[in-house]
């Protein structure tokens, strides 16, 4: 799993600048890479790290063309990073076939070079795609849907009929299709209303380490094409993601929201019911939304507001002490020049 | 799996009006259902999709008796729906008796129609009720007891002698019986304390999915009759949560605290440990609760008081730039009166 | 698992005062002990529940050595609490070598006494320590390193090539080595960035239920030892939490964040990417940290502040409202003052 610096420049359709020759063994920091790897500059702060870096060779914008290192030059480093990656990651450990030590129900469709991990469990009539992955201690329920080359780690529990997408990754321990909480609030306790729905997972969808998806109480809870989400995240029945949509770790959106395209919520945040996220619309950090927001905005803070607004009035909190101090200093003295304006005429 | 008009009438003990043989295949929102399901009106709101709906039959208040189309009119049409739901609810999938692919210990006791599913793991001396169905990857502790009728999804850990009553469902993932956080500082590291309790989860609870609750360092953590519980909700050791609790989704409790009866925390509360929140304590979204919270009161913010309390400040906090501009401006008018003041004399 | 008085006060290195040949049967808080258990005091609080107690005895520093009742002295009761507490606690449950049911792949290295229980799957060229316990649902990656008398609870997954110390707990449904969330943001959509390092757990580590430790993205994610961590905390890729740090349940840490030595984190609190949390920072619950906090420091609030500053201001939130009509009444009062010294040259 070696790579010339030419064969790399190449894959990445970038500009070689140095010995086409030279051998790299992997991809590393700047100032981790040894001298058999190469590595990429990405930001200004990194690149003074260059003279000290022992790397073999350097991937990076036009912007650093002179170097008298070796070099690839390419449009976006970040990206060709993204790349090179590929090439060197281990490939993902499959099982030919399905393990005698699995379980698989009846009227199960497999496609081609579906591997079926020891331990895992298969629903009745559920339908794998071609060359899907499913690791152990995954249960895939009943008449679950899974588009090819989809991944699914180990320990993940996918309800009966809910589906997902092609070339999809599911994260250890993370649960699609689990019931909806919905209840009638009842004089002998809260009566359960039964989740009729499923959960949908589009295509090219990545999905973090012990997050929950709810299923619909009716209909769908939808995670649309593309969207990306980090560990422990918690999406009620019937919220809708819109495509690309990039979701943080820790967030949780309340039920039947509907989030735009694009959305970026960053950790912790947290989305009522019943409102909707337009188009790339971004939420800071444990923001707490609380009614719906247009495109393009950008909020923050508990109830969130634009950002700017937010970053204003947050800046201020620290002040508090000092603005109360400065107003009963005012009060103390309009005090005295009330007094002294009842006096005055006096004389 | 389809139903007459007339028998959900009769099953909801609700009016009819309208043809008793109209063909029903399920439940549907207003806006979604097919001309062969049933809908329902809760809210103003959704009466005004009433017309475009294409629904075979709808089910109201009186309010709405007067309405031109097929109808069953009952008193409570939310709880209506969630009955009728019932009844298109496809079966939970269960396995008769124990699969040759599950583990059974010793000394296991097994009630009627057990269903124990394959990769399913079931402790030593465990006490399994009638009708328990435990699905794929579950492991259930040694000596675990698990009351009648409840219902658990695959991949739960339940840990050693903890109990689950009758009734319960408890969704994928989740972690009962872990052991509490509780640690003794010292010089060369923190010192465990072995943590003795156990968790027990009385009748009719609901619990989310990916929830850890741990059990007691000493005694129980207590999880009340009747309590739901959302997804990725953590209660720490030796919590108690009273009967009829609500707990909304990524809700943390920690050690020691207690909630009474019908007590609601909106997602993302987190609650310190050591204090009590009355019954019918409301808790807002996000809210860190760092006090006992008397019977009744409902609270928000952090730290957390009274609703009222803060829904007055937190609407002035967007205010906050213009307040201190207001007070600056002041703070210059009383500097030029108390300038005008001094001079006045003078002439 | 019976002791009597008399050993328990040799095994803590006591003073004991009361019969030696007294039989103890566990240990319990005071207001719950029965008569043949000791209990302990720890805080004065406690100390008034001491004439009701029906306790056997009591564990005790010197301040309490007049008591007419059984005791034990020591100079750190709380400590003498956890480690009676070891000696009544049940062994954990641990199978003689291999089971049956367990699938262990090629190239394994097993240490004596390894103990891997039915439906654990262990990974080709995993390497697992003295003593290390394997619970069932357990997936333990190819290549994995576990060190000598480690405790893996149920359902647990690592993946491949992550290194897990001696003496660590893991409890149930935990995910190690997790994909970093990485992706280069792209017209077509994210560009996954692939996670090819891994997670390193240090010696004597404990890890709560059903958290998230991602691999890095390159190198490791690294948990120092001695680490304590509780239930649903997320670490992201890249992380690095010094010794003894001791994170509560709930927290996130953000992707190349590293925390010091002795860190505390308070529950759910927040704490963005690439900064650095010096040796001895504590966080306040639910905060949010978005900078890099010196050596030392306590911090509360979002963002977070000093603890001083935060609790200073945290304090006038719900004076907000007053704070807001003192102005509005110092605006009426200066508008008169001034219309009052304009007025006053005229006659």
């Amino acid at each position: 799993m070696t790579r010339t610096l030419g064969e790399l420049a190449v894959f990445l359709g970038g500009e070689l600048k140095g010995p086409a020759d030279l051998t790299i063994e992997g991809i590393a920091p700047i100032d981790q890479a040894t001298d058999r790897e190469i590595t990429f500059i990405t930001q200004k702060r990194f690149a003074r790290l260059l003279d000290q870096s022992r790397a073999a060779a350097f991937i990076v914008s036009s912007e650093y063309a002179e170097l008298a290192r070796p070099l690839i030059i390419v449009p976006h480093p970040y990206l060709a990073y993204a790349q090179v990656a590929t090439l060197f990651a281990l490939p993902v450990r499959r099982w030919p076939g399905i393990s005698d030590l699995a379980f698989v129900g009846t009227g199960v469709t497999l496609g081609r070079e579906v591997s079926i991990a020891p331990l895992a469990f298969i629903g009745d009539g559920a339908e794998l795609g071609d060359r899907v992955t499913i690791m152990p201690g995954c249960v895939i329920g009943d008449e679950v849907k899974i588009g090819p080359d989809t991944l699914i780690y180990p320990n993940v529990s996918i309800r009966e009929r809910c589906t997902v997408g092609a070339r999809c990754i599911i994260h250890s321990g993370t649960v699609i299709g689990s019931d909806g909480f919905g209840f009638v609030p009842g004089e002998a306790g809260h009566v359960k209303i039964p989740q009729l729905g499923i959960a949908i997972i589009e295509d090219d969808v990545e999905i973090g380490a012990n997050c929950t998806i709810d299923r619909g109480a009716l209909g769908a809870t939808r995670v649309g094409r593309g969207v990306k989400i980090d560990n422990l995240v918690h999406l009620a029945h019937n919220v809708e993601v819109g495509e690309h949509s990039f979701l943080v770790a820790q967030v949780g959106v309340s039920g039947s929201t509907k989030l735009g395209k694009g959305v970026i919520l960053a950790g912790q945040v947290g989305v009522v019911g019943h409102i909707e996220l337009g188009d790339g619309v971004r939420v800071g950090a444990q923001s707490g939304v609380n009614r719906s927001i247009p495109a393009g905005q950008t909020v923050s803070g508990y109830p969130a507001r634009p950002q700017r607004e937010w970053l204003q009035y947050a800046s201020l909190l620290p002040k508090l002490p000092e603005i109360h101090r400065r107003l009963k200093q005012l009060e103390q003295q309009v005090s005295e020049l009330t007094a002294q304006l009842n006096e005055e005429p006096k004389p």
